[in-house]
């Protein structure tokens, strides 16, 4: 039986980053950069007006001056504004030959093709310089970039339109169980519906993973082998859930031994005390405890940092916050224990309550948690008032 | 020009929550329930072995018992448990008739038949008792929870293989002018790359809303006007970017007041001055500048809030904290700004610092960016050290 953190760091030290791959930017949204881009030409590529109103040379003191052309948005004007004359221009039009500043619109009065100058501009005012906003040859976006939407537009400014990414690792979710029946089912005498596989594909999509379903596997250890091999064909991960517990029924343990390398086997957590780890080949395989809320605790402390490192994050773990008890929590000092726990903002405090009835079964609390409370083992109840960790899972309000 | 609290006040009083749709629960993720989900059965449904190990009579005094059979997870033994005889049982299976808890198997020797049981129980001990994790008739979840991973395996824990939710409102995207090209172009004299487009779907995307590409439209009134319809025709929402300033050029303002009904036209904050809200009928029209950090942002205050109403999310706004400036910071008193920094928490403290130059056009100045500071109108500039107050967008290290 080993510590909690111990367990993380040897998962960790077993997840190698996936192979980039190359996609369409578009493609590429909340995938993590495995290529640093490089700006090829200057953005803007050419002096652009940044308002409405007249090109103008800078230098000329004439309050009324000639009107010679229009400078729109999307081509280049054939004139010359010269002292004594100005151009119409409209934001984001290139600067016409022989301008060197923009008066706003708001400043001006055309009549008759003689425009009134109201404020006087330096060289420069109102005008975006080539490369304002992104020079030729500076870095882009670093490899590690995370690409979230003013990333992706960055992309499309500077013509990449296709990217190195670390792709979405896929993941193999199966149930095991004599006792489980799919969701559509009503269950028969001593059966119960399977909720874990949807919770964790769940679970798996939203650390942007890609679950694949491979159904509730019964106990026995021919159709056993047959899915987790189909698992690792298919996928990069390997969850199961259930059939770890120390019943003579627990065949996935003794299955990863056989087909690769288990690290662990328990773990001195509550939830999650049966836990296994193995790899094989390079592939990760977690047969996670049977129930519900054992499964989603688990899969947040060991598994989702994982699947976050195998798609080039950096950032692995959750925040962790100082909070303060709302009330009195048992807890048992012979393990770390994770509560679900909702935490509000009260003044500068984090104030965090439990969510009802801890067991391990009921899935109700976690509906609403926004943290997981860490009760380090060696310390028995916590009194309210007592400030202990909690990792923040959701949004604190 | 109003103030931006009118204007985001204007924007969701015209937002209405969609009508709710009939969807698989493994279709459900991330949506908010539109029904509350009631328990008709008790979870677990029978008394249910907590453990691995021996099924007992709790009063039963005998140290060594005779084991009369095994009660595996997943059917209902047809023996009975009496004083002086045990069963062996596994986690999850149903108690034996007879029986009234299960001593774990840590505490218990079989041999030849018999089993020595070196700890007493009560009854109950170790037993999950029917409707312990849920109760029928329970409620399981209410009307507008958020469905997460748990909230899923809830679903499928009751059986509600179908929920009703609010859907993913449409979101039809458009950017306007002569001068864009698409990003897998090279741009000619005068022109640019478009990024709104690609930036806008990202974000439009992790606002839980389905974009809709409607391309680049050139400002010609006649396909603007076909390309408006065609968005408001298939969306719930039309997002336009580019063409409303103040030129003669602008051209959607006025196609918008002659579809339906325009709500504001400027909006005194910076970025985003020129920013048009309009509904045509119960769709909503959103005319965003053009400048790429000034369409990110709008999108943030102003689009986002509505697309989260429309989906029945109650949580409109993104978190605000109080946060202290790293160094001095340049404001035009005039207008209410949105600053895009970095916040990063230090002691009890959230600092922030800016992301470099924050020209409207510079979309590296959103990169990394996980706060938008609120520099409030009436005030000039800020000096390090000051308190203001920040939108979080992102994670907070």
């Amino acid at each position: 039986m080993i510590p909690v953190e111990d367990a993380q760091q040897i998962v960790l030290a077993h997840t190698l980053v996936l192979p980039a791959v190359r996609v369409a930017f578009t493609e590429a949204l909340d995938r993590v950069l495995a290529q640093t881009v490089y700006a090829t030409e200057n953005i803007p590529p050419f002096p652009a007006s940044a308002v409405d109103g007249y090109a103008v040379v800078a230098a000329d003191i004439e309050a009324v001056r000639w009107l010679v052309g229009e400078q729109m948005a999307g081509y280049v004007a054939d004139f010359q504004v010269r002292p004594g004359t100005v151009a119409r221009i409209t934001t984001g039009a290139p600067l016409p030959s022989g301008a060197d500043a923009v008066v706003m619109v708001e400043f001006t009065e055309e009549r008759d093709g003689a425009v009134t100058i109201r404020r006087a501009v330096k060289a420069g005012d109102n005008v975006r310089p080539p490369g304002q906003d992104i020079a030729r040859g500076e870095v882009v976006l670093p490899a590690g970039t995370l690409l979230s939407p003013a990333e992706l537009g960055l992309l499309a400014t500077v013509g990449q339109t296709e990217v190195q990414v670390y792709p979405a690792p896929r993941v193999a979710v199966m149930s095991t169980g004599n006792e489980l029946v799919e969701s559509g089912y009503l269950p028969g005498p001593g059966q119960i519906r399977d909720a874990n596989r949807y919770s964790l594909m769940a679970a798996v999509r939203q650390a942007g993973a890609l679950p694949i379903d491979l159904g509730i596997v019964r106990d026995r250890p021919g159709e056993l082998e047959a899915q987790v091999r189909a698992g690792l064909e298919q996928a990069d991960v390997l969850l199961t859930s259930g059939g770890v517990s120390m019943g003579e029924l627990d065949l996935v343990k003794p299955l990863l031994e056989r087909l690769g390398t288990v690290h662990f086997g328990r773990v001195n957590t509550k939830p999650g005390k049966p836990l296994t780890f193995a790899t094989v080949g390079q592939k990760l395989a977690f047969a996670l405890p049977g129930f519900p809320v054992s499964a989603l605790v688990t899969f947040e402390i060991f598994v989702r940092p994982a699947l976050l490192k195998l798609q080039g994050h950096t950032r692995l773990m959750r925040p962790v916050r100082e909070v303060v008890l709302a009330h009195d929590v048992r807890h048992d000092p012979e393990r770390t224990e994770f509560q679900r726990a909702i935490v509000v903002r009260q003044d500068n405090d984090y104030v965090a309550s439990t969510t009802g009835f801890q067991g391990s079964g009921r899935l109700l609390s976690m509906v609403g948690a926004n943290a997981l409370l860490r009760l380090p083992s060696g310390q028995g109840n916590f009194a309210a008032g007592q400030r202990v960790q909690a990792l923040i899972i959701g949004e604190v309000e």
